[in-house]
């Protein structure tokens, strides 16, 4: 019935690539409701599927397309009985579509996290009133290929700044360099990481995700203030060395981070001094820094970082 | 030299209504270095002049166009003396312009301002090293109509969400109503909120902004978790209560709030119970409740509220 | 039942002021299909009551609140039987809505039209598929208050530049000045207008909306083409007086513009000249120029534009 | 005197993996303007450069590190020679930094670029007064790896729909499935697609770009209008055969498109049919496939896809 597409008799033959298809950004929120001090749980998950569905995209054949919509219906079938930590319920949905359904060989499944906190009423957290933190935003992927699975988690949008204890110097010049060496002025980004677990440790299930997350993210933070930066890369080091140092779960650490830049603003035409104290924050163009920093020997990656966009 | 535009001649003469104009969007830092510990301010700027600008629109005549780029300008040379609040930087800049330029009789003056915080690093806030709070975006209008002043402050996307103690019965009912009533719901939305001081208050120049909207802020939230919800109005209700019984200084509250849908997910296709604890989070549409709160005699407005979007 | 929050015995009476409330961004597309040659009009609505809703704020007593599940089921009620414009189906739900409910006084209906066009597929346009336009957003407003109907039409995002015949000289100096004077610059905005239609007019039921949009548009560009711009305040006359001059059935037209600089870029540094060839687009600050431009003598726009963001 | 982090007597050795660094979204304007009938450029740059920086990470070393200001500098340099098309101007900036500095193997470029077209005015398109096209952005990317280069050209946010001759019907059924069957439905879709050129053509520069984009463009809509889709697998399938046919100098082209659900609204309740007219637009969750189609034999493409998000 369907039409026959697959081009056999024109010159040059098409064939089929990688390929994956799922629902994306679907809402779920999951509140436990146990006791009268509710907690809750928000994620915006996305599913995708691969393996064989050559039918459908050269005969448009649906018989292997687990509909999107059944996707999407798993991710709230799944989360009644709970989610635990985005990368828990990744893997759980990844077990489920390829245990399920013979076809589906692997799959990558993705995940953000909106952490609530309590709103503080009369001196105390409630028990059922929440207020989005709005910080960073967490993230998790979890790749399946056949036996393997993979598992990164990260942040995004973390913004940190340094007004003091930055400069840059000692760069190489050219016809095309304007740029003055500064030894004191801010150091401002959006970090952006991503850190992949052992595979082994992922094996063994001996990682409890979100007190790995905490602490990470402190440790980023801490890694940020320390020291005098030479240049953002050299303190993106010094960030990924203290998680590296601490966690010997975690095999490698990827940075994507703009260079915000604050240009002190020149009031001299105005009969101002500017010791540092004045600064015009730019939108376009910034410095872009993608750095991956990892173990000297570490686990098979697979097709784990596939996808993961920003990140060299 | 500039051509005549002011289309004297056509059957229907046009003339200019209300305009205003100047530099929107100044993203100024102040950093305040005085000692090792540094402080930050962070904020985006807007400033319109209103007066006598016929010229400009009917002849192309600039002799009373005080440049954008003048307006900008001027924000960084004020801020070199400090911010303080923004609502005082922007009194001082209404202060600045009307007094400087004649024909400029008044103007709005407004700022949103980020949050930062120290990171902790070794147990410490450190001394020159911050992240974005990131929660609500803090904001102020300021708006000066000859010797009349006029501040609002207030705060954007505070996303809040009670998990029970809401439900929506007793509506009316019509052809198109397929809504269920409940008892237990949801009740989540993004807090905007706008208040109003009292014009003597701002007159005297007794009211401390960074002091009043950390206890707004903490009031709305508080207001947010009490008593059970009826309905997101009452609960607005119940929120201006509380801010207006705990300061006097403030005439009036407004509010621009999306209702944000979470609909519990029926999970019975699947064999599954769902004992409101399985939402699925909408985008679009959103409910939208605009509820202006006042004291019963409040001091004139004047066009403190015009261009405000929004609010009703 | 409801509990009673009046806070009659507080020291401070509270009264409910201004209140509008209702569901915003309800995605409608509707299909034209009574020939092979499909019709397709896509508008994203925003429906909003006015009137006695006093006892759900003070009391949370609901007997007055139309869900706005129930406005949004309307929209798409009303929908089945055609759209037309935008203009005549925000009429037909202001309509519904104060005639079905007593105690429903006025409200606003809003909405934004996407458009689309005709794929061509082998030198013509296709019967039903259809890509999107993408340029400007067309948007309309319909205030009802009593029995007096207001219409306000306009669009957004219609991104124009001059590439010559624009320039910026004889304003006034002060301290804080650094601007320098240029006779030959870039001058590019985003258009955001809005013109209100005649109460008669719309009274009467004259107004061939979908036609107007379309010539007003088209004057809007051509008035930008015309002559120097002295100043982009000057340019907005030009065009408003081009669409008041020819459309008898319009009373006012308002705008809120973006000056989007686009400086010259400096390469004598690297040993080149610029001619006015090379520019660096900003995006922050830009200059924001709000006018109103009317006719002498003009229909009461009465509420007509409270709420309009970005229009002094 | 940059201190030295290299961590070398910490127990896990933590070494550099892949990075590149630079400045993103250098907006660029381009005017020619050598008769009175100007032509218009508009390029979002981003340039990174890639090859031995290792310094610069573990020691604070910017020796080798070329400021991402200077190559800011440099796209408006070389701007000024003129822009031609976006993947000829980023082959130059590759052969540029990777000639002038010899510790950059390589690098990464990319552009968006947004159309634009001239204003019609009085009949006739104007000289040099032009309004932006909005509607798809064009987009490039060129790679540099030693001595190959790789070109992929691609746009974004290209809104289609299919108001009919769209079904998804025979596909599994599990039990978490509720979709219903449907031979009648709307298929609407951003397209997001990227197709990378022919190492051999590229090196022999015979492509033209700017050709083969429009007709690519022109292939990709065609293609969507054709025949009964079974899936929006199959109309990828579909699309991707028309270019990789008439051009033979494109190996592959990758989608990543959204299935923007159009759900048929049910008025039944309203006493109202619904013959697919009436379709409420959702937002999220979407559906999301992405698919590549290549030639059986192609070139080696390298690198040229890393970091390109959304393409498995």
């Amino acid at each position: 019935m369907a039409q026959n597409n697959t081009g056999e008799n024109t010159a040059s033959k098409i064939v089929l690539g990688k390929n994956q298809y799922g629902k994306a950004e679907v809402r779920v929120v999951k509140i436990t409701r146990d006791t009268a001090r509710h907690e809750i749980e928000d994620l915006n998950v996305t599913s995708q599927l691969r393996g064989d569905f050559e039918a459908a995209h050269l005969d448009g054949d649906n018989g292997h397309v687990v509909p999107t919509d059944t996707q999407k219906n798993t991710v709230y079938g799944l989360a009644r009985e709970g989610i635990g930590s985005p990368e828990e319920f990744l893997i759980r949905l990844a077990n489920h579509f390829t245990s399920e359904f013979g076809w589906v060989t692997g799959g990558r499944w993705e995940a953000e996290q909106c952490a609530w906190e309590r709103i503080i009423a009369h001196g105390e957290g409630h028990d059922h009133s929440f207020v989005r933190k709005g910080q960073e935003v967490r993230n998790a992927v979890v790749t399946k290929d056949g036996d393997n699975v993979y598992v990164i988690s990260g942040l995004n949008d973390l913004t940190v700044l340094k007004s003091t204890e930055s400069g840059f110097v000692g760069y190489p010049k050219d016809r095309f360099t304007t740029l003055q060496e500064t030894t004191d002025r801010i150091l401002a980004t959006d970090v952006s990481a991503r850190w992949r677990y052992n595979n082994e440790a992922i094996a063994n299930g001996t990682v409890d995700f979100n007190k790995a997350y905490d602490d990470v993210k402190a440790l980023l933070l801490e890694g940020f203030t320390e020291g005098y930066s030479y240049a953002l890369q050299q303190t993106l080091f010094q960030m990924a060395q203290k998680v590296l140092d601490a966690h010997p779960e975690i095999d490698e650490v990827r940075f994507s981070t703009p260079n915000k830049h604050h240009f002190v603003v020149d009031l001299t035409p105005f009969g101002l001094d500017n010791p540092n104290e004045v600064f015009y924050a730019a939108d376009r163009p910034y410095g872009l820094i993608e750095a991956n920093f990892e173990r000297e020997s570490i686990s098979d990656p697979g097709n784990a970082w596939d996808g993961i966009a920003g990140f060299c």
